[in-house]
């Protein structure tokens, strides 16, 4: 019995996501973004979701997808705005857009991190804030809409 | 007796403002960008203009259009910044090559919104604001330059 | 044919604006009160508006003429309250009692100059915000109203 | 046996006081002033005291009452400064030559609303603060004087 | 005939208040807790009124008898939540729990002391405020119920 | 075959989490926390994880907990500090002596709420942050270990 | 042989001036408004100037006044702003049309004094400023402009 | 002939401090509370002392133990707040009730530590403070007092 | 002999770099990004280097080629955020990706500048920092790394 | 008859207070402090006071020579501090050593200038302060003091 | 049998700290330095250590003292760097130099004072702070470091 | 051919700049400013130049050299503040006399540093700016003048 993948998200990565693995692995660990995006749909093999990725350095471009998605019958957008978080109105402006969940999500746990990350600008238009989850952070954002 | 539309202006639009219509509509009412254009036009018809119009989510190529828009001969720049208002020092550099006024438009008064943006870095490079008009902000700012 | 002005505006002025012409014209440009009042009815004649025209620099007396404004039928009330419009929480009171539109004019645009005058208060009870306008400021708020 | 009204308090009443019942009726209540020194005067009528009612928009009127009150023996001086009390160094500075208790009262509970409200001048030189008792405030600070 | 006590009051006060008396009498009086209970409960024998006075200096011990306030019926809480008036988020999320009327007292006018003493947290979660009644503070709040 | 329950997870919640279902239930749902309690272990049923729950109003005894746990061998220690999330330097230290994972839990997006909930101080001992999920916060927690 | 008095200085008090000798006199000292002008004046008889003595406690008056002298040939301009000199942005607004010298004078030294006095409006206006000389303020403000 | 102790010092320790020597030992030095009361005491068997040594992990109870403690006749009253030092206004009152020398001590330097360390309440209570002495604080805050 | 250019440098520009020139000339001179780039190279005629020149007026591009250029050899990255070293965290994260060192160039001195160019993001990840070289800029900046 | 000078006055002068008439002219005057100096001299002839001047580019020479002075029987004390005003605690601390009265001067209006020099330290521990009064500073303080 | 002073200290001594006795003997005690050095000799006779003692009003004067004792093997710097602690980077770079222990004293508890005071540099380069000990001060600094 | 040293500059080195070399190596370098000079010089030999080499760690004589070298004519003062850069009004002012252009050098890049070394105050009074350049900073800073 073909049973069709029924239970759609997107995933926005923001700026210098697509790094890494080699960037500053003791904060962000050493697993590549596309090993990320293995592992995840490896894990979640049995839950018969769909997954649709999306990465991007440029602000304006991120705004566009949100755009797209805000058209769309997502179940949940997630996304790590990466510096974004902390500067993009325009991206506030965009999630803003979303009637399904926004699920913001980032590898390390700013609030550990520098002063100018402690400005939170697009968390104030998410549903919910994950921090500090590492290579599970996408995997546990998709979980947590299949509870 | 033909008469060539002598006035030219260009009205640029920044992040998220191609989504009129859709976006908050209790905040920026319930007209498309392009019904604002129709609209703005209609109104125009006896007033021999010609108006440029141009969206972008991107801050960079806001940019680049202002400094296109440096080097001929408009007789105003219309812009509305959107969120790039309250972020952008880059926008503000350029708006600082204009020679011909740089009217600043926003459909809703940001004065009453969130703190976030009661940051004004456009505002300072520009000559006039005009705030809280809805959909006759282009209007607006293109008739007070033919008084 | 008789008819009637059926648009009536009340233009209230604050402090110092009774000294524009002679108060930095670099600034507010060259003509005085009168002569923009001059200006702006004479722009009107076709437009079959009638407009009230107050000036006080007292914060109080400008409070008691919103008040008594809140009690009419003006199609809007177009205020430029100065150097009021920084600190006066007891206008920024009485323009919440309006139901007509508020259009906050002012000659210069304020977000070119002190750091005191960033401070906007007046403008959160505003419907509209109209900044850097010189001399046709009154005429384009009238204006607006008439579209 | 004719008993003299020995207790005398003066009322004062700061900016937009005098539109009580039309202003904003779900912060400030449906009664007008004169209601709700109706409403006073009647629960003290046992308690042989005066009440004096003074009201004005003005800022300089209202230090002026201030300063003839400190010529005089009141029991009290019971003031609601409306917007000045965010504001004006000059009643605080005229409230510092009382020699009775100044009893500020608002109408409203001003810790609830908007930021430039929690800035508190005239409070720092008051005896007593009430505020959000609504129609009973000005009834509270007088009985708060004959316990 | 029997009348019962039918309007019960929960006063709670927080910590450092069970030292009134001892504690600088110059700004708190001279009176203890106790004494002030007396006259209070005096002063209110004719109301026919339930006082049940509750102290505490743990933070989350007041927060649990609001809790448990919460869940009765009293006419008014009154609470002089002292010190953690000005540092506890607790007892405003407490205080949020409550559906009669919170009458927020200080024994002084805060206003007037030190800097940290200008935060004012529960206040934002109180219906009405009360500072600087010294020993008829208790007596003030539950006589401005019964009016 | 008897499977021992071989992870264990200490769940601590702080003030007013007690008062769950009941406290503004348009921010943090209808169930209370023995329902969200049931809830989570019953989705966890297939897990073989063990869950020990605790619950206190008092800052010092949330700290002596944490203290406790410290010494254990927890997978995980979940955390909803409440209130204390915001003013708690003393939760902020007993939680650096944790070795396991510190999962910080907030049922609601504190990011959308008043400014005085924008301080955070427990986050930056937290290894992960999770806010806004509402009734499944402990479940996505607990889960995200088991991945 | 008749001399006229050909210097003349215009000598504007702010609010509450008036009360010199009754207002904290520890502050202010003893000596009234008048004392202090008699004082001046008897000082001065030998310079041959005429001194014109004003005093209002509305800031809207003091702008007005400024106005007028603006227009005049003083040969400069003495103010007690009093309070209004850390408020009134419209003073400090009055003071630019001022083309004689504008000398501000403050009887106590308001350096040593409360927070809110540190905010210096008018003073950014003032060609000279004069703090802390109690009754020879406005004598040593005059005679500095006849060395 | 028999000597007794006859200076007494009571000496509170507050939260986590019942944790030194596991808790970051790198900043707090690896002796227990219980060896540095031994140390302290052994170092002091010449001089005569009794010292009372309390700890308790609730602002609170800390708060109780203080007014216990002002009823007394301690020579000195050493604290070491712990964190309670940066958020309590409470122990701030409490303290000043103390009518004996109040020495606050810290193991380490907070100066050196994190930003919200910064905030010194306690200390503008204290009569005398010592920072960064490691196991020696109690020991050299009771000799300062026997010098 | 032939001698191959061993020393490679990547100059990055960012936004209105592309304008120089144009762009106020009294302070970003009156040379064209070209001419400029023209001078550098002359100037290097003798020093067997090869520059790689990059402009782009998008925050992300440029991100993106910082990243590109992380993945190469350079002997140093020569960058010139313009507007964007004040605003981009995005930058910041790219430019930590740098193993050779990376020196940020203005044109002017911003210290002398508006107050919103005094915040300097990409300088906390650059190794070395020149400001106010004018059309030396960046020729200034590699013979830093012959030297 | 012979008549000593029996009044003398310490003046005072900080860093860079030596290059008057080179610096920055046009704020400073053109004068030397040497013409100054002779000119307050040949002004004060009639007086018969003795002036002492001073001046040194170093802040802890001018606490000397503060110390020394409050150790001397001056009428008064004339302090132009320079950059000093608004840096040095030193200073601020030496002055409060004076029982003389201390004016400080500064020969331009601080109030008009750079944001830094909007701290103002020294004048906190002066009696009397002027700013402004260009070359006639010096004359003016010590007139004022004899009066 | 000789024994030589085998421990050696070297005290510093800021501005003002000469004028002990003088300066403020409310707030510094009425002992003067020489008398304070007295009192610590007198009181370490037994401890054979060596106290070197050095004072000076010039910020850099006591950065180059430093600067020589970080050359030198004293068992411990302590420094009472009087108002330089609030204002001095140059100190604390100094004080950065030494490798024995730091101990910054203060006759006062500067907690308690001045806003100013409260910016502590000094103290974030030290290794202990001991603030309040009056005449003690230095005698307690040595004795720490002889336990 | 004798070739004069025609083109001279004077390089002032602030505080603890004597001390390089030994001053923590792993962000100073490990060269002493002596060695620094010799490197200089000798890289120089080519380029004719001739340097004046000052160093003190007073901030007062560096003014005095500051104004010295205002009344020569060196080619550029370089300036190496160190501390003094952060807090020194008094060098901001006699920077300013300067003719010539003025070179700020640092050693290390003070952005990536502690909060307190973000402020600039002689930044603002420089022409060029360069910092993190280690022991090529005056080199660098010669060259940039002879290219």
């Amino acid at each position: 019995m073909n049973q069709t993948k029924n239970s759609e998200f997107l995933i926005i990565n923001g700026p210098n996501l697509n790094m890494l693995g080699t960037r500053e692995p003791e904060i962000y660990g050493s697993l590549t973004l596309a090993e990320i995006k293995n592992y995840t749909e490896k894990s979640l093999e049995q839950d018969n979701v769909k997954l649709e990725w999306y990465q991007s350095n440029i602000e304006g471009e991120i705004v566009t997808k949100i755009q797209e998605a805000s058209q769309k019958n997502y179940k949940a957008l997630i996304i790590n705005p990466g510096a974004y978080s902390h500067t993009s109105v325009a991206i506030f402006d965009a999630l803003c857009l979303m009637k399904c969940p926004v699920i913001e999500v980032h590898i390390s746990n700013t609030h550990r991190r520098e002063e100018f990350r402690q400005t939170k600008l697009t968390a104030k238009a998410s549903t919910i804030i994950m921090e500090g989850l590492g290579k599970i952070a996408y995997l546990t954002a998709v979980k947590s809409q299949l509870f």
